[in-house]
């Protein structure tokens, strides 16, 4: 079965409901046969290379209300992913692009498939949200892919050139057609859409219903046989 | 989407279903993106590789009450076949065995995909019933995968071996598996299944169900959205 992730690196709910699904997963007697793919979606496709602002400077700037009612919302954001055993530290993040960390999440996907993805997408949210790194930086996302597996010299020729933006172009389309409006945004065998950081027992349930509908039993169409042939011969 | 179909090439209802799908698919949208795949059944694999015995005498064997009453099965099939235009000349056949057949129509599917399968499966059919040729013969079964394009080096290499032979057995395995006991046998989208020369309707109203169920929008499994990151920001 697969689940299709979309979201940011820069995504506070993202990492969130990250761990919820994860969560889900741990409770799913068919955990070993999902396979989890994580898609792009830039939530701030203008944001610079260098970072130059402060993301708390960002909320205060768009919602008003100051710093102070940033930070506000921002402790909020904290004390939920606290409860997922995420430690954010919001108010030192910068606002910074994030279309090269979703280049090399697919190159990541491409070379070493989606378990080497998976590790690289949980390992540039940690550096985002936890220990406030900077994910638009080459030298941190090399180090990070390196660090999964990825060959240095293969990412620093991704990051020194547009190689995988249509990919991240594509994904983005693609969470459009799908209706997506925001981030994270999961999708179960193509079929079932889970919309934002939703509860555990919501990822469990799509689970169940999405594995229970992809391995039916065949579901014949018609109570009665028509003729046909058998070992012992035909109708009529 | 993806129809698989269990059939031989001496079952005289398979042909018949043959023609009911293919008018369901004459009168379905979304024909163009059907793929039909024939999968091997043998309905008789102890049939001799040189016909020397009469289908009607067969039948009479079996079903007790003389080559009449045997005829008289035949003609209740013929008329059947005529409903769908085709003039099968049943009492002419003989007894043969059909697994050649089965591994080159593997063959055919290999070398030059469903198309070229379809083909060739619809000559060995008409060969049997309506021409009355031998379709265990290497050089009638040659003639015919030549006339669809294949080699006629790798048609006879083919013939000679044992290629394909695996094949043929997974195929009939498989139709056991879906609880198949008789051909035709329709699988639509590895869902449903349609046992037997159903109706045109059964199959129209099977193509159009699981084009639906294959094709769906995005069926959101909660109703309320969950916290999320969007252009505008995130949730709180």
């Amino acid at each position: 079965m697969r689940i299709d992730v979309w979201s940011d690196v820069v995504c506070p709910w993202c990492y969130i409901g990250k761990r919820r699904l994860e969560k889900a997963l741990a409770g799913f007697e068919h955990a070993a046969d999902v396979e989890v793919v994580w898609h792009s979606y830039e939530l701030d496709p203008a944001a610079p290379q260098e970072p130059t602002e402060r993301t708390v400077d960002v909320l205060a700037r768009k919602y008003g209300g100051g710093v102070e009612n940033a930070q506000r919302m921002m402790d909020q954001v904290e004390a939920v992913a606290a409860e997922e055993g995420l430690l954010y530290r919001l108010s030192q993040t910068m606002r910074v692009n994030t279309v090269d960390a979703h280049r090399v999440l697919h190159l990541a996907l491409h070379e070493g498939g989606s378990d080497v993805q998976g590790q690289l997408k949980e390992a540039l949210l940690a550096a985002n949200f936890i220990e406030v790194r900077n994910v638009a930086d080459h030298a941190t996302i090399t180090e990070l892919a390196t660090a999964v597996g990825l060959d240095p010299d293969r990412v620093a020729a991704v990051l020194a050139g547009n190689e995988f933006r249509d990919e991240v172009y594509a994904d983005v389309a693609q969470a459009q057609a799908f209706g997506a409006n925001g981030v994270p945004f999961f999708v179960i065998e193509q079929k079932y859409g889970v919309s934002g950081a939703q509860p555990v027992e919501v990822f469990a349930n799509a689970l169940e219903r999405a594995w229970r509908e992809s391995h039916p039993a065949l579901q014949m169409v018609s109570d009665s046989d028509a003729e046909a042939c058998g070992p012992d011969g035909c109708s009529i």
